[in-house]
């Protein structure tokens, strides 16, 4: 039985007791920041911890400007509809992604297109997406459109799947050739690099997630990076309802949205902030534990960070052999009745109810992967 | 000059300093639950205060059920959705509201309609938005259609402004006779009751927002009051990504939202309900005060609230006679020059660029009061 295998190594990287995914960690200012934040009064849409904030990520990522939001789902679509996303168009997203890759496209009355993954990088691959869009792209002026729908083909989305760097040289140049605006999901990818460089800050624009399961956390929260001041002025703007500032008046040029992150979690973000580099050591002392514990069963790859990258290791991930397929759900059902909380990759996007008319490519990869792949235990406690 | 009568009586009322329009006002419990909410690392989608304050909101208000979302717009849009608004239907909104209202129709790609408000509650005026439906309003099978535009009239969002209760039994007459489902959009009115039941809890839905203007605040929020358990499991569902319960597994039954209020943000809320009733008693107390000291000021009258209604009184309303219009704006400034912080009322949707092709009734009375409206220093410190 590969799930008592399994279970065996998971012991011997973790010891004994309870084991979840991923839980926040709190050992640096998170109490004093807050404290000092409530003592204050301002807990709300304006204070010195979101701009504190918004300064240090930008430093940290090394994007020229950040803008704190209310979460990751809605810097995405903020992001979409700054890279010029309209009703109608096609945005082309993972399969295999987080559903909300999925929804911040449909939130603006676009469509997402659904592309296949790569085996290196869990992320979406520049060859077989390059493959596909010359079957189904054609030229229309400026852009290109999928023949198969008659929709402009818009925008392009690579999600870093675990916080592991897809392929951003090929999918930049994919991106250049069929003049696709590039928005990076960075949701998981806080502290994870591509030749260097931090990822969500290759495109127009990146969209980081501070929600609970991720490696820092605001309570809830998101981020929009990017290099260009004015996209990021306009965020600032659409994300705080688009009002004109005047001192007693109430003008909205636009329709904004509600999306400030509050100055409460921005307190507490400025605290996890601080303990990143820390949380990074943990975590790849954590992937160490497991390449060895996990060494001598042939049937699981551990994921390791991609040639050229370094990788967050936000969570762990075993991806089974095809040999070992059938077994899946057993060994997630072993894992998870001794507390060693395991957990699938997502249902991909075209197989849930909602997506499941969208255009996609052949998904051979994303499909193997989904059945193969099985996060385990990743707390920065390890 | 009406501005020196009213900088006297206002100095009279409130005493020397500095003076904002509302601030939030921390001396119960939010240090230590906020604290107890970091030291048990439940901070993000998942905890008991969150729980807890749903429980306490449906408790305070009456109603059967409270979702806890992430802020005022949030829980409209989902209420608006849950009521059966559609892409292309026409939700009728009064013009003199804060752009939220709009946005949240917006949203779901709907249009707002805009109707006329009423002097005594600033709310929408029952006995004109009938005379308007008599015109526009024409039957098609179960339902009312806009005659002019041909679209499906859904909803109606009466608001009551500055915590003041509208017109619910005339309301709730006109949405009962034209098939409109009725959601309140009761942000600015908890604590507010009409004939003594609380707002936000006579329509099919009702919502309430936490912002840090609002008489409590949970940094940012909101939640969906409703007495439909079935509506409310819908909200819970819909506000969380719409994922269905599993112990691995990612499945995902309809387009959801990452709308869920952090726990960080609810043990705020849950320390802030508990004074919810000091907080009452401390701005009616303002209003006496001012009452007595703008009486003599025959220009203005202070907003009280509307018979068989208790407001919460959020925030104090001059209303201007006809005769000083003109001296608005100098009111304005004057108040703000000597740090009386006064704003105007919000410019009215069907002026704001987004809105100004939507479908609108006469709007004479939420003109005039755009133009006689002035909020003076609501804290409650005072």
């Amino acid at each position: 039985m590969i799930a008592d295998s399994i279970i065996h190594a998971l012991r011997n990287a973790l010891g004994k007791g309870n084991f979840p995914l991923h839980e926040p960690y709190f050992a640096g200012n998170e109490q004093r920041y807050v404290q000092e934040c409530i003592a204050s009064t301002y807990v709300s849409s304006v204070g010195a911890y979101v701009e504190r904030f918004e300064k240090e990520l930008a430093a940290y990522t090394g994007a020229r400007r950040a803008v704190a939001v209310v979460n990751g789902t809605a810097a995405l679509q903020v992001a979409l509809q700054l890279a010029g996303v309209h009703a109608n168009d096609e945005v082309i997203v993972p399969a295999l992604t987080f559903v909300a890759t999925a929804n911040a496209v449909q939130y603006l009355g676009a469509v997402p297109h659904f592309a296949d993954s790569e085996e290196a990088t869990l992320g979406l691959d520049p060859l077989a997406l390059r493959e596909w869009l010359k079957i189904i792209a054609e030229r229309a002026g400026d852009a290109y459109r999928n023949r198969q729908t008659g929709r402009r083909l818009r925008a392009l989305v690579p999600m870093h799947t675990f916080g592991h760097p897809c392929d951003l040289e090929g999918l930049l140049a994919v991106s250049h050739d069929y003049r696709l605006a590039l928005v990076e999901d960075a949701a998981e990818s806080l502290g994870s690099r591509y030749q260097g460089q931090h990822t969500g800050t290759f495109g127009l624009l990146g969209t980081l997630s501070f929600n609970g399961n991720k490696i820092i956390t605001t309570g809830g929260g998101g981020a929009i990076l990017t290099n260009d001041e004015r996209l990021a002025d306009h965020a600032k703007h659409l994300t705080t309802t688009a009002k004109l500032p005047h001192r007693w008046d109430y003008v909205h040029d636009e329709v904004g949205y509600n999306f400030r992150m509050p100055n409460l979690n921005a307190a507490l973000g400025c605290a996890q902030l601080e303990q990143l580099p820390e949380f990074l050591a943990s975590k790849r002392r954590l992937f160490k534990r497991y390449q060895e514990a996990l060494a001598d069963i042939d049937e699981v790859r551990l994921m390791e960070e991609p040639s050229g990258c370094k990788s967050n290791y936000w969570l762990q991930t075993l991806v089974l052999e095809e040999s070992a397929v059938e077994q899946r759900v057993e060994i997630l059902k072993a894992t998870n009745d001794v507390d060693l909380t395991t957990r699938s990759a997502w249902r991909l996007m075209h197989q849930l109810a909602p997506y499941e008319d969208c255009p996609r490519a052949p998904l051979q990869v994303a499909e193997s992967l989904r059945s193969r792949i099985i996060n385990i235990p990743s707390n920065l406690s390890n």
